[in-house]
């Protein structure tokens, strides 16, 4: 472990995303995962759609407030997919996972994880966006990769590390790590000196 | 499988490289891999940079010409990084990996993979470059990453699906799987047109 600083703390990673608890792998850190099931995910209706991953990542945060003892240090996170100021969520059904994929055919959209880290002492809160470009997917594609891997727990209907992401993500601008659910780069610049 | 036109060939990846295998894999594509150990990697001292990898992916085809039937179709590619208009190949030993990793601290560079595609009827070169972004990498993180993950077999000294990717890349900008040995979106799209 490279992060001296950090070794007082008990790590806490809350989220039963398995790509975030890998993501975090990642960093040679180590850590516990808490989930609680029923985590609602809402916020006001006015709020501005890029503050909403923040927003999101902070009131999970609330919900495991009961863990956050002496030299814990709890991370949250939420991702969104945003395509023409409009927010994808996850698709509910085959029907809303095709269009989302249709929208997001040919096209540029953002991908923003708002992350919070939080221990009685402080708490950190940021987003990182990573812009994505699709290449035009036709029917087959869609039908094909929605019927395949059922992407109902993924912001906007698609993973980045399947079938989908390899055929047809053209380019990225920011950070991959981003788009899987974790801006890893950027919580490890934060952690360091925390 | 979703391209109909590749069900007369027998496809064939000429790559040592189990990130490669794996990268082809994720098109949902049947392949075999094949490979010669003695590939020498040579090209002319005035060849422009940019041009090596399309030149190396060609040679490499031409020792795997013996394994070219009828239908079948091969695939291979040779990935550099290029810093300050210098190539970066694989590092011979612990002080190269460090230089390498040195220059790219702080600064973006390039990652060229070519991609050659052979059949007996035609040959198909091209080559995609991603623009990766490093954060400041101090000594301390440059020694833990080449002591723990021995970078000697990758380009430029390191891996960006490995913990220096992880704490280190601050943004990309072009294809992830670029970087990781092969532009798996720009393949697809050329085979879908075979």
């Amino acid at each position: 472990m490279m992060l001296e600083n950090l070794k007082k703390y008990k790590i806490i990673l809350a989220s039963q995303s398995e790509r975030r608890q890998n993501l975090l792998k990642g960093l040679d850190i180590d850590f516990e995962v808490k989930t609680i099931d029923s985590v609602k995910e809402t916020y006001p209706a006015d709020l501005q759609i890029d503050k909403v991953p923040e927003y999101l990542a902070r009131q999970k945060a609330e919900y495991y407030l009961q863990f956050l003892e002496k030299n814990t240090l709890l991370i949250t996170a939420d991702t969104i997919v945003v395509a023409d100021n409009q927010l994808l969520g996850k698709p509910k059904n085959e029907q809303e996972a095709k269009n989302m994929l249709q929208t997001l055919s040919g096209a540029t959209h953002e991908v923003i994880t708002g992350v919070c880290l939080t221990t009685q002492e402080q708490q950190k809160i940021f987003s990182t966006v990573t812009k994505v470009t699709f290449s035009v997917l036709n029917d087959s594609e869609i039908n094909y990769y929605v019927k395949k891997y059922q992407p109902y727990d993924k912001a906007g209907g698609y993973g980045i590390q399947e079938w989908i992401g390899f055929v047809g993500v053209k380019k990225i601008e920011g950070s991959y790590y981003n788009v899987m659910g974790l801006p890893v780069q950027r919580i490890y610049q934060v952690l360091k000196k925390f």
